[in-house]
């Protein structure tokens, strides 16, 4: 091999070797089609960025494009090197009490060429490197439109380094070594291609995300009910579905790290789930449901799909599949309903429904429709480990992404300012230099209303002025409102009372009140 | 094998197999190498649904964007589902007297893993089931912008379980079995990737279609004059056409099903062709015709270049690729204008010249360019036998083509009303509850003029008094105009000549009639 | 063969072989793996020209996206044409006094198949091919907005036929016949996959364009200060990066020509450099640069590190590969604004920062951070060689394309004139049938004012007038200033002075100046 490397550097570029010289017995010969494929899903995989980053830019205000793009590009970015520098090794790393992996040679891309697995470390590394960065890249979505681009940056490189590599390690941390505990996948827990750890993770921690920077000004009016908010181009998110689920077949077909006649049968599989949810989620929508959301129906529910056969791609059968889809479909869709209209969270680009409802969905398939002699128990407790697994990976996430990103907003603030906000200003299109300082002035510009204690609410100050007084007051005494001056930034109520009066005032005198 | 599975099995998921347990004998080796090629040419095929988006959302009117992916996304499901239920067996199951073929095994994915040839059965499907997506997915830009969703989900289920099947079986249902009888294939009909079986297909349901729904609002005046419509957004068409193109690597490559020397030849006569083809119609358009048309022109230049090579790439040389492309590109820009100047039909995206005629040229000039050693017959009853081929797909696609869209259209209707057409509104994105449903008053608002007997155009109530009373009753009495209310329904002569008596005299008192 | 091949055609199509036939021995089967992965490089550095049409769309403005797609498709065509007739002969042709290739068999596709290297020489030519559309299409984005379609077709042909292959036979023309001389590869320059033939070449064309052309209407004002331009959708050229992001895979990774271990480490050394690249230039401009341009800094940040990494990736370490690319990302910001704000090129894209810079910056490194025992020279010989070559490369590039663009623009005109620029119509949208004719009247209507000796810029006739006198006497007196009809043409400097004092009475009387 040595010879071979020195023959090549011999020789100018690009390297170049006599067909004589390329020969391998057959043994190194399998090594390389088994590599060869899944180096070819990576590339899939990391496609799925380009899909990700549609589907979203698509679902979102014009003015948000730049922001949710900038943010899809930053969590490659902080994917690949908090992966490449620390992640790795503590997810495929020898285990500390089965807790994390730790591996000084998968550090800093060490040494990365030992594998006990039938491809290069190499190539696996770059297959899971374009899997973690699948899983950041659902938090984008979800948190796009009033996140600013550091904290977010910043967010993204702790869950590329911490939450996403220890609960993977938990679940797959023994594929590099087969001596590892990697304690959910002794207990018998299957999710092949990650239904729970790419996707139910990533939606959880896009959940907790969402819970801690509010909805985006003007998705709710202050009364909790659902404005329209106009999607940019549903034409370019349809572009992300079809990229993503290109992706797909990599996502899942590389996952057997070998190309062998699974492979077939995997990509039939998560074809044929994939139109199934898509038409189930139409169907659904079009003669039960309203609509007007038809379009995010339709994509969400391919993906959904998708997202569901992941975890049991390999143990189903095509029928199978069908049935799965079919179901998935209908679960989006009314998962969608319950997000967005029950529990009145703003998930700009329905992260949740796809990958937090339809992963959990798929992690349970595996024992609901997997053939009993693939699976590692028999099918009711391995219901109930599928269950555990599940529970296990949003209790874990939920936790750590919480603290991750309640720090980071008291430290610095999650949150762009209203002006920036609602000038698309967080993705430095329009961004001014003082971008995240702190403005002198504290005059009061917003109030902001919770609603229904999910999440809270912007109005202009004016607007809120104009309430009936009785309503002001409630609000007011109840703690349910807080005023805020134009660079985001808390008033506190004495001087927001003070400054309250002064308004009324001249808000009296400019214009009668109407509603009052 | 079975140990094998039940390893993978054993070993909790991602499966991994150590290097040991993946040495192949060299026969599976050369299985593997072929399986994997194929399976790439199946994601490059599937990757031309992105392309095919792409391109019909840029070339469509804005408030048509979303329709129009929302029907590339649908066709996609709907050709995946119908050809995995009943499709491809009907395609490649055991002949019925050599009319359609028949094979349980095959339907709904029964038995998907026999196989005569070099490739498992799966990946042969795959690579089909794409296959089948392409011919499908061209109709959609032919009807978008006026075609409601719901019929053209119910005719690309139809076009995917029976029309492609059918006449596919004819062309190609010998190769998974060839003891099967293929007519087509049996008396010489040489097209090796497509170029009729799916392009010529395509075009031709697409054309059916066109005329069946008619043109949509504003593509002609009264008179038949071509009114000028704005494309959305050139450059992404453009983005298509790349994609497009990078699929078709694929589409031909894979075509011979194994990876052999023949794979290298067809790819390098694929990008000549299109090169060549997007150059003369660039020359063509800019030195010869009206230059407004000079992004249309290059881009379907491109595509009809691909297309023609596709049927004959296996069996011409480079330079004859060459001189096919230079030739399809002017082929292209004169068919492009015979559609639209001549025939009047409104093809917003240019599906008929770009797969009709280039198909039709393409499986020609597998007889006119192929080396005479490679043909199946000698050069000129070569000539004749792919003109049957060709006469004989457009024969069968236009009888049952138009049996199903006349059948939809009596029991559903195809188009959607003029306030949805307007406000693009097929799409759901502003579609209200009663999207197809009768509306109750039957005001005429349109009236609906025959175009040179090709196709119709409504106009405004308001403008059709406006016209001159001769020309109007001609009109009327030639039976050449109907009404037509808000919804979109035909209102009857009598009441609306009642109601246009009205109109009149209170358009004559608000506005007087310059025109007049 | 032979057998095989007429088996092939016996059979209908799409051809099939059954497995049996398909058994290659050992040796062929590696020939095959190697060309597979040859092959599918060629098909993600095709993917790449998605990748530029899309990040350069995204960054003109709206009125300009069409005109820069356009030309995309265009120099992909020219470059596939152009190359395959001659350039592919002139670059790996045998060589003619070690100036240019010349191989009638590698003229037009003659014949490909002869190669000495381990894969088809068919692949070889799809993978170079798909090479030479990438330097080319770096052109498009520096000279987009104000360049004609037709000359620069014309320019790119002459790139793909001439400028190209000659430097490209320099450095790399003895890799498909090792007898070959090729004396930059002689003397030890190493450049893997191109950081110089490809990047800094096709940079330095676009340079020595952008200087010949000038700059966009509106990109400075007439004392060179620099007006703010709003690029038509940055989320757009996001996806951009990611495509060519993924293109990268395959641009580094195929330049092995053979699918070994050194794959591996080249795909993670491009992956590691382009994040470190694209998360440098993020932070760099977040704290100490103006945020105004942080998506162009991420964006050509991300592209920098991926140029610089090319030339090297296959003699670094990953961690190499890291700091290669912290700094590629600090070097593309300050040449970013280098060329922007302190030379004033108007390069709307940035494409002299990443390919022109990074291409130099990454071809340096070779030297500076390649393994010692991977070099061709001792480290300091080796630095030295690198910047033999590039500036070989640079001073090549500029004579040859300056004499180019300088004929096509006596000959022709390189520019579209004002009218045409500001409505969009370079790329046929609007484009009149007297596109490039010479318009009867001469009427001035726009001074074109030197802008610090570096290009120049227009302003309207009328504000011109409204200087102050001794400023446009200074003007006209020190030759800065030259006045242009509505076509575009230069008015002498007699007829310009006379109009000029009727104007500017006219422009007196209508209305008052107040700043004179």
């Amino acid at each position: 091999m040595l010879r071979l490397k020195l023959l090549c550097i011999g020789l100018t570029m690009p390297i170049f070797l006599w067909a004589n010289d390329t020969i391998y017995d057959t043994s190194e010969q399998s090594f390389n089609i088994d590599s060869l494929w899944v180096l070819l899903c990576a590339i899939l995989v990391f496609l799925m960025q380009a899909g990700f980053k549609t589907l979203e830019t698509g679902l979102v205000k014009s003015e948000h494009r730049t922001g949710v793009g900038a943010k899809n590009l930053m969590d490659m970015v902080a994917g690949m090197l908090g992966f490449f520098l620390l992640g790795y090794g503590f997810m495929f790393g020898d285990s500390l009490y089965g807790i994390i992996g730790f591996n000084t040679d998968l550090f800093a891309g060490g040494d990365l060429t030992k594998s006990g697995i039938g491809i290069p470390g190499i190539v696996f590394f770059l297959f899971q490197v374009a899997f973690a960065g699948t899983a950041l890249t659902i938090v984008s979505g979800a948190m796009s439109g009033r996140t600013g681009l550091l904290p977010y940056l910043i967010g993204s490189l702790i869950t590329a380094i911490i939450i996403y590599p220890v609960f993977g390690h938990w679940a797959w941390g023994n594929i590099l070594d087969p001596t590892n505990h990697a304690w959910l996948a002794e207990i018998g827990f299957m999710d092949f291609a990650g239904s729970t750890v790419v996707h139910t993770l990533g939606a959880t921690v896009g959940l907790v995300g969402i819970i801690l920077v509010g909805p985006r000004l003007g998705r709710f009016d202050m009364n909790g009910k659902i404005l329209p908010i106009k999607a940019s181009d549903y034409s370019y998110s349809i572009l992300g579905v079809i990229l993503l689920w290109v992706g797909w077949w990599g996502f899942n077909g590389g996952s057997t790290l070998t190309f062998g006649n699974d492979v077939y049968t995997i990509i039939l599989n998560t074809n044929v789930a994939g139109a199934a949810s898509c038409f189930s989620a139409f169907i659904f929508c079009y003669f039960f449901q309203d609509r007007t959301e038809l379009i995010e129906k339709m994509a969400g529910g391919a993906l959904t799909g998708l997202v569901a056969i992941t975890a049991c791609c390999n143990v189903v059968s095509p029928s199978s599949a069908l049935i799965i889809g079919l179901l998935a479909g209908i679960i989006h869709n009314l998962s969608f309903d319950l997000i967005l209209k029950v529990l009145k969270f703003d998930d700009p680009v329905g992260a949740i429904p796809v990958h937090g409802f339809g992963g959990i969905f798929g992690t349970l398939c595996v024992a609901l429709f997997g053939k009993e002699e693939l699976l590692m128990l028999p099918r009711w407790e391995q219901l109930l480990v599928q269950a555990i697994g599940v529970e296990v990976c949003i209790a874990f996430t939920v936790l750590v992404s919480f603290i991750m990103f309640k720090t980071i907003k008291s430290l610095y603030g999650l949150r762009v300012s209203p002006e920036q906000e609602l000038g698309g200003m967080m993705a430095g299109r329009k961004m001014p230099k003082d971008f995240y300082e702190k403005e002198g002035e504290k005059k009061i510009q917003y109030a902001s209303i919770k609603v229904s204690g999910k999440g809270y609410n912007l109005i202009n100050i004016k607007n809120f002025i104009d309430l009936s007084k009785s309503y002001r007051d409630g609000l007011i005494q109840n703690e349910r409102v807080a005023f805020i001056d134009a660079g985001g930034e808390k008033v506190n109520i004495e001087e927001s009372l003070r400054q309250l009066s002064v308004l009324k005032e001249s808000s009296l005198k400019n214009e009668p009140l109407m509603h009052a």
